[in-house]
Parts: structure tokens; C-alpha cells; sequence
């Protein structure tokens, strides 16, 4: 009885995970507004009964969609980084770039970002307030790191650490857009990124780096 | 008769405008795939059919939005470029950061384009052509003024032209994309965008100029 009931949540378990990854690449391509229940239900495989059973609402796979990209993003930046070099700003600055290289991997993740950070921009948007506080957080988070460096005599120039972390999640998330729409997806966000940050930040610069 | 024929005529102008901006509208809460063309009718003030005689598909819609947007991005270089001073590079690109003050009167246009451009970067988007062009443009036009300031000593650090270019873009987009989703709409996009481009063009930076 027991066995069954792990096996009867294991499977479960499956399923879900089956839908969400549909519903991703569903979202990927027309977006939170233009994905029908029906469509996700034919992606996953299952029937619509089926996936009303797991979410019954839409929104409940936006929800469970933004969740699975803020648990990789956690584990991402856990992954590329070392207990020892985690506490240098320029370090983990450092990493957050290289990361951007492997995005290949992510390319899918990158466009669902892309395409619901457009569409939840209108306020009404049942994922607004989640890229609000994302772009809050991060902002913060890359304040604190700039901030450190300026306290320290290692940023250069007049943009405050505020403005500079603005200007970086623009920069990122400006130039994974534009790498979207370049016909072979050559424009490189990681390089570019890097030479920008290092006018600020010169111990970020490639000749001055490993 | 002829009167009845040009009254006509700008009756069904009058009411494709309206329709235009209707569709505007939809498209910058709900997104291209999210509104309806039941919708668009209902914000137009006029009935589905009527939507149908002028616009036939939904996709006509975006056509005629993304040339009204290019008419007045044209019109707004146009208005902010007088004639002497429009041969200088540095003066063209403090003449673009200026005009994204007055944003606040495009709102509107500013959503719509952030929630068009996330969306269509899937690139079975309708939109996706016509913003891989623009994007390509943009970069274009930016890569010269670049090119031009760096062959006469005015452009510091190492960057090259094409990837400042690259990066003001991205700046634009995605300062102008949290600007969207900050709680007062109070991140300085314009002082933003000169204190990072003053980095490297440094007659932009406001101490210097008027």
C-alpha cells in the first residue's frame, strides 16, 4: 500500500513536471496570453482533463513556471560559486558574466524570460508584480556589490553603484533580447557585457582577468 | 458627389485611426496573442464586423501599429534634429537621451513596445522580422556615430563602436523595460542612460555640456 502510494506521488510527480516543461516552451512561443489549456495539455501529452486536474488555472502554470526559473536561477548561481572566492564582488561579478556563456543551454529559458518579461510589463499582468521584485532584488543584490567595490577605491568613474546596477540588468536583459533577434544568434551578450561593466569596474577587464 | 466621395473617405480614415488606437491599447495590456479581436471592436466603439471591413486579420492590426510606431519614431528624430547641428555625433546622441524625457507622453508606446518586443522575440511572432530589422538599424545608425567619435579621438576605453552600439540598445530597452515595473515609474532612464554613455563618450556628461 505504502509502495503504491509513492509510486501513485512519483508518477505524479512526473506529470507535473512533464506539463510545466510544456508549458514553458508553450509560453516560449505565444506567450502567457496567447498559450491555450488546450495547447499546453497537447504539448504534455496528456489530455485537458488531465492538466486541469494538476493546474486548474493558467495561472496556476504561470506560477509554477516562475517558480521552476527563480529555483534554477538559485541553484545556477550556487553552482558557480566557490565558498573562497564568494565574498570579492568582483568575483562574483566575475562569475555572473561567465555564467551568461552557457546560456546555449538556456536558450529556451531565455526566451521565456524574454517574452514574459515584455507581456508582464503591463501592469495588469498576472506576473507583474514577480518581475517587479525580481529586478527589485537584483538590483539591490549588484547595489551592495558596487557599493563594496566604490567603498573600496575599485570603481571608476561618476555613476553611483545604484544607476550602475540598473545599467546592469539592463544590459543583460537588453542584449539577451537583441540575441534573440540576431539571425544566428552571434551577438556576443557575454563579451560585450564584460567590456561595459569593466569601464566601471577595471579588474573586470580580460587582459587584466585570467 | 465628389464632396460625398472625400467625405467618405475621411470618415473611414477617422475610423481606421480610431481602430489603430484601440489596437494600440489592447496590445499593450493584453499583448499581440492575449486581445481579441472582440476586444479591439469594444475599445474602437464599433462592431466586430466594422473591425473586420477595415482589418480583415488580426495580424493587418500589427502591421498598421508597428508603421505608426516607425512613422513616429521618424517623426520624433525628425522634430528633435534641427538642421545645423545634426551633422555632429555627440550632439545626435545627446539629442536621443533628451527626447527620452518626454517619455511620460508615450507611455503608452513605450508599454506596447516593451510587451511587442519580448513577445515577438519567439520567432514565430508575426513581429519577429520587423523587430530583428529595427534592432539591426538601430545598431547601424548608432555604430556610426560611434565610429565617427572614435576616429576623432573623442571616444575613451576600449570598447569597440559596434558594441557600444550593442549596449546603448540594450540600455534603452532595458532601463525603459524597469521603468515599466517600478513602483512610481521613478528610475531615471535618461539620467541612466547619459551617466553610463558619458563613461565613454565624455563631452555627454552633463558637467561638460550645457
Amino acid at each position: 500500500m505504502e509502495v503504491s502510494v509513492i509510486r501513485q506521488y512519483a508518477k505524479s510527480a512526473a506529470v507535473r513536471q512533464a506539463i510545466i516543461s510544456a508549458c514553458s516552451e508553450a509560453f516560449a512561443v505565444s506567450g502567457f496570453h496567447g498559450a491555450s489549456m488546450a495547447e499546453i495539455a497537447r504539448r504534455a501529452g496528456i489530455s485537458h482533463t488531465g492538466l486541469l486536474h494538476h493546474f486548474p488555472r493558467k495561472e496556476d502554470l504561470l506560477t509554477a513556471v516562475l517558480d521552476l526559473q527563480d529555483e534554477r536561477s538559485a541553484k545556477y548561481l550556487a553552482d558557480h560559486r566557490t565558498a573562497g572566492e564568494a565574498s570579492d564582488p568582483a568575483t562574483i561579478l566575475q562569475g555572473m558574466v561567465s555564467t551568461l556563456v552557457e546560456r546555449d543551454r538556456y536558450a529556451g529559458l531565455v526566451e521565456l524570460s524574454a517574452v514574459l518579461a515584455g507581456e508582464a510589463a503591463a501592469t495588469a499582468h498576472p506576473a507583474h508584480e514577480h518581475f517587479a521584485r525580481r529586478y527589485a532584488d537584483i538590483r539591490r543584490f549588484l547595489s551592495r556589490l558596487f557599493r563594496q567595490l566604490a567603498d573600496e577605491g575599485r570603481l571608476r568613474g561618476t555613476v553611483t553603484p545604484e544607476d550602475l546596477a540598473a545599467a546592469t540588468v539592463a544590459l543583460t536583459e537588453g542584449l539577451h533580447l537583441q540575441w534573440l533577434y540576431s539571425p544566428e544568434r552571434d551577438l556576443n551578450v557575454e563579451d560585450i557585457l564584460r567590456e561595459m561593466l569593466s569601464a566601471f569596474v577595471p579588474e573586470l577587464h580580460p587582459q587584466d582577468g585570467e
